[in-house]
């Protein structure tokens, strides 16, 4: 596996696979790699000619007085899985070389950037969005990878490569969880032994909102209620910021669930640590 | 000479040619062509296996109250010039097709986007950013041309394909002239007779303002004071929207100008009509 830190390396490298025909698998990541991660470098290395992973903690996509020093780097462990995992490339640029003391440009998308996850964290799917969107001018995939656990960020990056006309394939792969149910990420590891036995409610909850819609259930409020409800019997629960279910290409909360699909979605704190999940469901009659 | 309207096609034409090796050139206009917009042409053609010209008057860069309905359209006569000048692909898209009724992506760039014209058109060179990263996108060029007359533009551009890492070259060409010196501009037609006549004073107030520097002059309020006089002695001139020395990269007015280059830029009113012009002084002592 080679390493690469300068993006203007990264992009040479990168342009001379693509004008030979080789197709390029992307998996942005912010390192502290995890089984989520590895699903997404599996598929990549199914359907690519070459897989370039990189690790990047952006400061752009964290607001004001949140994790970004404190996020959980290990740097060391990465490289072995990656090699592992039979990674080509990983890119793993400093904060100083994708953001230049006089970087002054941001992509942003209206509408579902303010939703759910962007109301309690300004900025954050604006910095999301343009470093994808560098990253992807840097690397040049036919193929980038990201895992449905952030459902809001897939979104925010397919409207934006739909609406900047990029000629590549977002690719989403299901959420990977631990044997309980939570789903597999970086920040868990802020988790105390015990806020980590009360973490799984937080899916247990989407799953009891899901059942009632199953059930039959088509008008949002008790479903909605339903969630609160388990999320409430857990009295790590400090703080819910939004759970509930959602149109899954708008995001709004609907008074009613129509079509045939529907997005259960949250984001809750246990102790000082902020989690999220959801849930799709598909082929509601 | 092809034309292509649909960005789908356009791209896969484009992406041909890239991975075939060959270079395009890419001259973006609003159409109404003129000189200016020809000398892009040629310059294009000279360094590149292919160009393109796209025609397409963008809404995005129009402020509502702004002239998008009446701004000259004569795609007949247009298609003649590229014709003539050897262009081999007219990429002139439909407005729906560049921003289908759920787009919603737009592209910042902070600082210089605020200040001289971006002043007066709130949202402007989001909107110019955002549809020339499209354009990019769609036509993949090697290269892509923009005339200095538009100044503040060219800056926004160059700095947003440096920010998001864009692999083109950015190749700005000098500002043509009419004989009296009024800069070639699409938007000189709405200009009547007496107006005509009248508008050249705004190259010879910078002119007159670059001559007070050449003679030494640092302060930037006398170099001021000195366009703002042209202006005003002509009695057609109905608003002056801004007109000083400016840093060419900041497009703030200092105090005093130092360093060896400065940009005089001005944007007046005569009648109806908004015009804007620019002048960069070089080597300095």
């Amino acid at each position: 596996m080679e390493t690469i830190r300068l993006p203007r390396v990264m992009m040479d490298t990168a342009w001379k696979e693509r004008l030979h025909g080789k197709g390029i698998g992307l998996v942005p990541t912010m390192g502290a790699l995890h089984e989520g991660h590895l699903s997404l470098i599996r598929a990549a290395r199914a359907e690519n000619d070459m897989v370039v992973a990189s690790i990047f903690v952006n400061p752009m996509q964290f607001a004001p007085g949140e994790d970004l020093e404190k996020y959980p780097r290990d740097m060391a462990a990465d490289m072995e899985k990656l090699k592992a995992a039979d990674v080509d490339i990983l890119f793993a640029p400093e904060a100083a070389s994708m953001y230049p003391k006089d970087f002054s440009t941001s992509v942003s998308v209206r509408g579902i950037s303010g939703r759910l996850c962007g109301a309690f964290r300004p900025g954050h799917f604006d910095g999301v969005a343009t470093v994808v969107l560098k990253l992807f001018n840097i690397v040049q995939p036919a193929r980038a990878y990201f895992g449905l656990k952030d459902y809001q960020q897939t979104l925010v990056i397919r409207k934006m490569a739909k609406d900047l006309d990029l000629s590549l394939e977002i690719v989403l792969c299901p959420t990977q969880r631990e044997a309980d149910g939570l789903a597999m990420s970086s920040r868990n590891a802020y988790l105390s032994g015990s806020e980590r036995a009360a973490a799984p409610v937080l899916y247990r909850a989407l799953r009891e909102g899901a059942a009632a819609i199953r059930d039959g259930e088509r008008k949002t409020a008790p479903v909605r209620e339903k969630i609160h409800s388990v999320l409430r019997s857990e009295p790590l629960v400090n703080g819910i910021q939004y759970a509930s279910a959602y149109d899954p290409e708008s995001l709004e909360e609907p008074e009613k669930i129509k079509g045939n699909s529907v997005l259960l979605a949250a984001a809750i704190r246990i102790g000082a640590c902020r989690l999220i999940d959801n849930l799709i469901l598909n082929d509601l009659k």
